[in-house]
């Protein structure tokens, strides 16, 4: 038996693609209708197995739908979840995969919609578009679901079931919790990243090698998701640059001093949290 | 016909290894010996197939040889290869792999060690040891060959010779531009990701997904070795790691004044100097 009877994804790229993957490969749905404003792209999520079929009308998409999932850039989340939920009155979830969770949760929980438990798969990737899309991104990776205080509990466990049942295990944290965190574990990297990217000399770029090219890599995602997400979470994310910023001046220090020993110490803090985390 | 009759490799590591993993694979060498001071290592050495025998005595490896490759951390590049011109007063080929070239060539020069030209394959990883060399790990990489300006140009054209036998393209550099370049893509990035881990605070370590572990990955590296090449190639690495750092200003100003323009063309610079070098 299906888990659900009819899911709705609102943008089908690599996250809403995969997502569709999954639950058509694993039976969790009878049907799996993709929404978006470019019928080209979302009959490519047809044809790469991603959705049954699509619309780009959501209320008639969501017609009989128990579980939509909203993949669109952060800046447009609370929106369909929005009208989702007017689609929907019979009640069924309704949950996201936006980077940032705050200011999604709070003007849902000031628009009063009650259908809504937020989520974050850590599953993103420098690449995006359905083409990259696969059903088993989720897989051995962990989902942060973001309850309001006046979210049911009921709605939160079907979003963790949700999530379990694509092969991710979960947490939960408040909608700050979770910005605070991922402030420091994606936004910030990413800050890192493209700033490293930028200020190669560009005729230097021949060198690169793998150590370049694995730190910079997320440099390479979309810059419009990435400007949105940022300002959306500038608070937490300017405070774990300013931190990080000041714990380059160590580094500054102790190579203006050539401080064998500080470096030493500098380098076997990273060496040590790095190693910890594996892979 | 094999390109060199004895080939003696000091500091049987990842590239050590792997060079001679490559040597003996390619029918390059008769012969390829390994040095060390630790017999263990250098009996896994030739168990994986690096060399064909070990010594723990310079001199004895170095009888008849024709090619010597110096593959220790860089503090003691200079010492072995001056040993081995001394071991080797017939001639022949001494190179190295050493991350840093400045202090090396430099000290070298002074030496009068007329067999020498300085190399360094941009073939690193954050693992280290024997046991993760590959015949293939130099394969498409570039090396760079840093002459001095005494250095004979017939040792030059050999030292290219040896690293395109062994898969590698090559590029001329003075020591002095390699460690200026290899600074901006290889000594600022260990740092940056060094302090992103180190920065990261522990109780959030589980949240880390595939964005922080690429980001931070190179921060895995030996310590004593990075300690030794930041040491040696200090200055440029400060320059580096100061511009770097006042790059970092315009994202705080960016967030401070929630300047999506800004941050925009912020993450548009970083992403644009990515694509460019792919994978």
């Amino acid at each position: 038996m299906p888990q659900f009877e009819r899911v709705v994804i609102v943008g089908v790229g690599l996250l809403g693609g995969s997502i569709g993957l999954a639950l058509r490969r694993r039976g969790l749905a009878q049907a799996v209708v993709g929404v978006g404003r470019q019928p080209a792209k979302l009959a490519e999520a047809q044809r790469l197995g991603a959705v049954d079929r699509f619309e780009t009308s959501l209320a008639l998409a969501c017609a009989g739908a128990d579980l939509a999932v909203v993949c669109t850039p952060v800046d447009q989340v609370a929106q369909y979840v929005a009208d989702c939920q007017r689609a929907m009155p019979w009640g069924g979830l309704i949950t996201d995969v936006g980077s940032t969770k705050v200011r999604i949760c709070r003007e849902l929980q000031l628009a009063e919609v009650t259908s809504f438990c937020g989520s974050h798969p850590l599953a993103g990737s420098d690449r995006s578009g359905v083409a990259f899309a696969t059903a088993d991104l989720l897989e051995g990776r962990l989902t942060v679901v973001t309850p309001s205080p006046t979210t049911p509990v009921e709605l939160l466990e079907r979003t963790e079931q949700l999530w379990q049942a694509l092969g991710s295990r979960t947490v939960r944290m408040s909608p700050e919790a979770h910005d605070l965190a991922i402030a420091r574990t994606s936004h910030l990297p990413h800050i890192v990243a493209a700033q490293l990217a930028a200020s190669t000399p560009t005729e230097l770029l021949p060198l690169a090698a793998t150590g370049w090219c694995d730190t910079t890599r997320v440099a390479g995602g979309s810059v419009e998701l990435w400007r949105q997400i940022l300002e959306d979470n500038c608070g937490p994310v300017l405070e774990a640059l300013e931190q990080y910023a000041g714990g380059l001046e160590q580094w500054m220090s102790a190579l203006r001093q050539r401080d064998g020993k500080q470096l030493e110490q500098l380098l076997e803090a990273g060496k040590i949290q790095r190693d910890s985390v594996g892979n």
